[in-house]
């Protein structure tokens, strides 16, 4: 299995076979869907989330001696700033940070051999963050689930690219499967980073009825809000929501939220309840809008080899629907 | 010039060298540019906007010969209805319909022996246009200019694609250039449709303060809103917001729909002094995420010519930064 179909610019300097990134999701990214992730060729980012050390090192033991990453919240994880030297006693493989000024961390990062991504939504955020050290730019698209802001990846990455020089980019948000690789990859991206794919894997940490939730979800049921944020009490500042399938939670305090301000602690006691029993009528189901190409709970190890076979199919054979002529060789 | 380096489905269907459609952009799309983008054989659609006939007869006599076609505000156009007959007698290539229901229009324009597209925004409306009849869907994501919804294109022409068996997709919102293109392609498209590229043409309608102020532009700098609506007095129905250029005026009011109503009769007067003098620091700059990959204006011809040269030239010799290996047959 030694197979490399798709070298890129991020295999070469990530040293892995495969342009496929699994992203750092709070909470269900831990260390068995990183490791079956790096261990199928790709990279597998534990989600830092929002800083419990004592989860992050028992998710770091799980991942043992595969070569992880693990990736922060950036303005989170800059409360908790011993969280850092922790992590890096780790030797991570990479370190991906979201969500925040990398002034904090990037230099401590760089100094410690560790590959800096950084994730951003905007261009204009892409250069600052080559300007401050970022080995590598993950430039994601608000079809992303979980959080993220406004601008789309399919325009989002190809400015990108043209802004950050020779500096590897990677696309997130709306790809699940080969054909958004594909096209990631015809945009000039160097991989890719998939969420809500891995969301609905085995080794995922999701409830299981979440599982065949996001498996089963559309793309067109999904909402970008701060209803769960302001629920659980998570202080993300702006522009930053939640992208989650739509549910009756969202459905009544989507463009209230000053009503469900009103309500918190009656909603968040609902909400807790809804969170123990798994009742994801009220629970978040935390995908994006790439849901509709997920059809089925697999191993990490089979969305890596599967994603790649097809996106190396396509990469190869060419657009489904579409017959090159050479006008000039006839 | 016969060369058709890229035939799919969709310039099979219609008759077209290249799989390259132009936006029919209210007041921005008319015969010139509908007719120069046929001639460079792609298929140009005059804006059939809000209705108004004698426009509407003006740009279509402009296309002269040309094959081109129309497209309709759905729901505007039916409070109109004698406008599809007014058009039909000109014998288009094809109808767009766009933003509301296709039954009231969708068999007389298949009687007249006229193509049918129907641009949807959700995978479900793709499902019920193909059911109404539609002969080609296009799928417009979140990130294109002007009118839209909320999904995008990345992950919803390949979702649109799996909805709609054998049916044509064309991909729109977001794609400016060949990388674009052959993006889309790879997601199962037949084709594209692009507003903001032929916004910023020679034969566009557009302000020349606008064309050039779109060149200049950032994708970072576009939002989608309401305002510019309720300052034209046009009665779009939700979810439909418009995308433009952020200026003093979105600045202001975005977010501020209730204010806006209380300074109406103010504001529309700041506002049509600024359409009339050109300002665009007030009037709207209706364009897409996309912007950052114009840099000039350009002809119809040389944009039509030079995306299907970049979009051919990247699905022949593969995406950019991917070394492809077989590794079967080593």
């Amino acid at each position: 299995m030694n197979e490399q179909p798709l070298e890129t610019p991020l295999t070469r300097l990530l040293g892995i076979r495969h342009p496929v990134l699994s992203a750092p999701m709070a909470w269900v990214a831990g260390g068995h869907l990183a490791s079956a992730v790096s261990q199928a060729g790709g990279l597998g980012l534990i989600g830092g989330g929002y800083g419990d050390a004592e989860w992050l090192e028992h998710e770091l033991a799980k991942a043992g001696d595969s070569p992880v990453g693990v990736g922060f919240i950036t303005w989170s994880a800059q409360q908790k700033p011993e969280l850092l030297d922790q992590v890096l006693a780790h030797q991570p493989r990479a370190m991906m940070l979201s969500f925040g000024e990398l002034a904090g961390f990037a230099p401590r990062i760089r100094e410690a051999g560790c590959c800096l991504l950084a994730q951003v939504q905007t261009v204009e955020q892409a250069r600052k963050a080559v300007d401050e050290g970022a080995d590598v730019i993950v430039a994601q698209g608000t079809e992303a689930g979980g959080h993220g802001a406004n601008r789309a990846t399919l325009p989002l990455v190809p400015a990108v690219v043209d802004a950050v020089g020779s500096v590897p980019v990677v696309a997130a948000g709306g790809i699940a499967d080969g054909r958004g690789a594909a096209a990631a990859m015809m945009l000039g991206a160097s991989g890719v980073l998939m969420g809500s794919r891995f969301y609905a894997t085995e080794e995922s940490l999701a409830h299981p009825t979440a599982k065949t939730g996001a498996a089963n979800a559309h793309g067109d049921d999904t909402v970008r809000s701060s209803v769960f944020d302001r629920l659980r009490g998570y202080g993300w500042p702006e522009p930053y929501t939640l992208r989650s399938l739509r549910n009756r939670m969202t459905d009544q305090w989507h463009g209230h939220l000053p009503d469900l301000e009103e309500n918190l602690a009656d909603e968040r006691e609902r909400f807790q309840s809804a969170i123990r029993e798994g009742d994801f009528s009220l629970a978040p189901l935390i995908v994006g809008e790439a849901v509709d190409l997920i059809d089925r709970v697999q191993s990490a190890r089979d969305v890596v080899e599967g994603v790649v076979a097809e996106t190396a199919a396509l990469l190869g054979q060419g657009a489904p629907n579409v017959s090159l002529r050479s006008g000039h060789q006839e």
